[in-house]
C-alpha cells in the first residue's frame, strides 16, 4: 500500500472546524487505499500564546522548560485530530515526537533530528491506524528530555518521517497554493510553479520564500523524498519539489527577506586568520550567518559585512565587539533597515549575463545595491528595506515570464 | 534533609500572577532547607476548555486520545512553575507523570497508580532541584500510552509520591483553609478542624467533603503519610490528616453531597444471589456505587436502592434495565433530585444514641429521610435535594460544638 505523509500547519488546524476539515481530507486519502502518517503543528497562535505566558512568569525562561511548555501545543492538536478522525470512522493514533521515535540532539529550542526509530509508528500503521505525529518536537535520548526543533520544525519532522518510513510523497499543506515566482502580495502577477528542484527550493528558502524552510528541503534532497507543497483549503495540485528534471528553467523566481540585519566591521587589518577569528567567535555564540561579503581595500585594511537574523542582531554585536577591539578594527555597525532580494534558477549557471541584467534592472529602478552574494543558481542583493518591494517587482518584470525554460541535455 | 511534597490545585495556578505566588511559596520552603517535590494541576479551567474542544470535534472522543489531550494541561502549568522558580533563583525541573515514573493500569480517564519508579525524581532532587511533577497523569507501562487518573488524581499523585519518596509531609494547597465541621457556605459558624484521622477523613470525603478525595486519603492511611490540607493564599496552618491521636472526638463534622442520584429497583424476588447479580452487572459497566440499602418486605419480594454519581445515572439505568426484567422485578426508578448528608466522628462508635439524635434532629426540622446507611464512624441519610442545606444546619446545630472531645485510652 502506498504511504503518504501529510503535514498540516497551525493555520490548517487553528480551530475545531478546520480540524474537522483536515480530518475529512485525511480520511479521503486513507480511503483511497493509502497508509497515512499525519504531522501536525500547534493550533493557530497557541505557540505564541504559550510563549507569552512564559514571559509573564520569567524574563529568561530556561530552554528545557520552554520546550516542555511548547510541546503541549502539538499534543493538543494531534489528540483533537485523532478524535475527529475517529468521528469520521477512521481509526487513528496520536504519538508525541518522543513516542514516534524522533531522536534529537540536546539543543533545546533548536534541536536537530539525529535518528528516527520507527517501531511505534510502524505498529500503528500495521494495525490499520492513521498515525498522527506531533511536529516540531523530539526527545534527546541521553537526558530523556523533550526538545523542540525550532523554526520549520514541523516540516522537518514530516520530511524526516517520510524518509525513514519510505513514503511515496510528503505533502506539506499550507495556507498558500504552492511556491510562487515571487510573493503574490508584492507582485500580483506572480505565478505558481508546478515543479522546482531541491537545489532551487533551497535557494528560494534561503532567499526568504517562507512557504518551506531550507532544513526540510535539505532532508528531502538528501533522501530524495518528493515534497508536494499545496493548499489545505482547495484540492488543486500545488508545487512539487523534487530532483531536477530534464527540463530546467533558467529562472525560477524572485524571493525576498526582510528578517535580517546587516553588520559591518570597518577597517579590519588585512591579514590571514582575521575572518576565521571573527566567524569562529560568532559561531561560538550560535549566531546564524547568512551572507558574507569581504572586499580588500588599498590601505592594507578591509571591510567585512555579514547578515544575521534581526533577532540575533544584538547578540551578534555583543559577540563581535570585543573582537573588533582585539583585531584593531576601526568600527562595528549594525543596520536593521535592510532587506534582501534574490533571483533563483538552476539554469542561470549556464546563462551568462543574468547578473548584469539583475544589476541593470535595479539601477533602472533607482535602487542602490549594498551587498551582493551569488551562488551558481542564485544572485542576492541587499537593499534598503523601503526599496525591497520595488526591487522584487523590477526583477520579476525583467525576467517576466520568470519561468523561462529551455531543453537541456540528459545531464541537465 | 527533610522532604516536603506540595500539591497545588488548578485555582492556585490559574494565571501567571498566581503561579509566581506559588513559586515564592515553594522557594521559601526550599530555602528553609527542605527538599521539595511539587505536584501541580492544570491551570484554572483549562481542563474544561480542553474537554469542550474535544466535544467540538467528536461526539464520542476515544479515551486514549482524551488522555493525550488532557495531559497537555499539567504540562503547561508545570513548565511555567519551573520557569517562575528559576526566576526566583531556585533551580527546578519539571517532569511529566511518565517521566516521574508514575505507572498506572490501562484504564484511560480513571487509571489507578500501580507503582512509582523514583529514579528521575531522586536524581533531580540530588542535583539540588525542586522537582515539579504533573498531577493527574501517568503511563501504562504495557502500551506506553499516557493515562489520566480521574477525579482527585492530582491529590493521589502527591500522596503517592510522598509515600514512595518517604516524605515527611504531603501538603495539599487549596482555595479553602482546611477541613471544616461543615461546608461554611451552608453553615456560617462551621469551624476549621486542626486534625482529623485518616478514617474520619475517608468518611468525610465519601460524604461529600470535596476538599480531599477519598483515594488520596486511602494512600495516606496505607503508608502513613501525614497530609496537611491548607490554603495557598495565606500562611496559616490548615488541617492535619493523620493517624488518630490519644484525644479522639465523638463528632468531627457534617458532610453533604449533591452529586449523586438514587436508583431503586422495586419488587425484586427475595432469593439468594439477586443482589450479587445486580451489583456484578453494575460493576461490569464500571458504575461507581456509593450507598446500598435493601429491606426485605413481607410479600417475598424486596426493594433495593443504591446511589451512583449523577454522571453515571443513565449508564446505571442502561446496565440494570435488562436485569430487572430477567429477575422478574417490578420496576426501576432513577431519582436525581436527592442529596446525602453525613455525620462523621470516630468517637461515635463508643457513644450510643448518636443515630437517634440524628434522626430526631432531622425530624424536628421536618426533613424526611429516604435512605439510611451507617458505618462505625458515620451516619448518612439521603434526603430531598431541596432539604439538604436545612439538614446540614440541623445536624451541625444538634452537635454544636461539633468537635466534642474526650480523653480515651492508649488504644484510642
Amino acid at each position: 500500500m502506498p504511504l503518504v505523509v501529510q503535514k498540516y500547519g497551525g493555520t490548517s488546524v487553528a480551530d475545531p472546524d478546520r480540524i474537522r476539515r483536515v480530518a475529512r481530507r485525511v480520511a479521503r486519502t486513507r480511503r483511497a487505499r493509502n497508509d497515512v502518517i499525519v504531522v501536525v503543528s500547534a493550533m493557530g497562535s497557541s505557540t505564541d500564546d504559550l510563549i507569552s505566558l512564559a514571559h509573564e512568569v520569567s524574563s529568561d525562561p530556561p530552554a528545557r522548560e520552554m520546550d516542555m511548555l511548547l510541546t503541549a501545543g502539538e499534543r493538543i492538536s494531534m489528540a483533537l485530530l485523532a478524535m475527529a478522525l475517529h468521528s469520521e470512522g477512521v481509526p487513528a493514533l496520536s504519538l508525541t515526537g518522543s513516542q514516534a521515535g524522533i531522536l534529537t540532539d540536546a539543543s533545546h529550542g533548536e534541536a536537530k533530528i539525529t535518528e528516527i526509530r520507527g517501531t511505534r509508528v510502524r505498529e500503528g500503521l500495521e494495525k490499520g491506524n492513521v498515525v498522527i505525529v506531533a511536529g516540531f518536537q523530539g526527545v534527546d535520548p541521553t537526558s530523556k528530555d523533550v526538545t523542540t526543533l525550532g523554526r520549520g520544525g514541523s516540516d522537518a519532522t514530516a520530511v524526516a518521517l517520510a524518509s525513514a518510513h519510505g513514503a511515496d510523497v510528503c505533502e506539506i499543506y499550507t495556507d498558500v497554493m504552492g511556491v510562487y515566482t515571487a510573493d503574490p502580495r508584492v507582485v500580483p502577477e506572480a505565478r505558481r510553479l508546478e515543479t522546482v528542484s531541491f537545489d532551487e527550493m533551497l535557494e528560494l528558502a534561503a532567499g526568504g520564500a517562507g512557504v518551506l524552510m531550507a532544513r526540510s528541503v535539505e532532508v528531502g534532497r538528501r533522501f530524495n523524498v518528493p515534497i508536494h507543497v499545496r493548499s489545505s483549503f482547495v484540492e488543486d495540485e500545488g508545487t512539487w519539489v523534487k530532483e531536477s528534471t530534464m527540463e530546467e528553467a533558467i529562472i525560477r523566481g524572485v524571493a525576498h527577506d526582510t528578517s535580517e540585519a546587516k553588520a559591518t566591521i570597518w577597517g579590519v587589518p588585512d591579514r590571514p586568520g582575521v575572518a576565521a577569528a571573527l566567524f569562529e567567535t560568532l559561531a561560538g555564540a550560535r549566531i546564524n550567518i547568512d551572507m558574507i561579503v569581504q572586499n580588500v581595500g588599498q590601505d592594507g585594511s578591509t571591510d567585512i559585512s555579514f547578515t544575521v537574523p534581526q533577532s540575533q542582531a544584538r547578540a551578534a554585536r555583543r559577540a563581535a565587539a570585543p573582537l573588533v577591539k582585539e583585531l584593531g578594527a576601526r568600527d562595528l555597525a549594525v543596520d536593521t533597515d535592510i532587506a534582501k532580494v534574490s533571483l533563483v534558477g538552476a539554469g542561470m549557471k549556464s546563462s551568462p549575463g543574468v547578473a548584469a541584467r539583475v544589476f541593470r534592472a535595479l539601477a533602472d529602478a533607482s535602487i542602490n545595491i549594498e551587498m551582493i552574494s551569488t551562488s551558481p543558481i542564485r544572485i542576492s542583493c541587499v537593499v534598503r528595506r523601503g526599496s525591497v518591494d520595488g526591487a522584487v517587482r523590477a526583477l520579476h518584470a525583467e525576467f517576466d515570464p520568470p519561468v523561462i525554460t529551455e531543453e537541456v541535455g540528459a545531464n541537465g
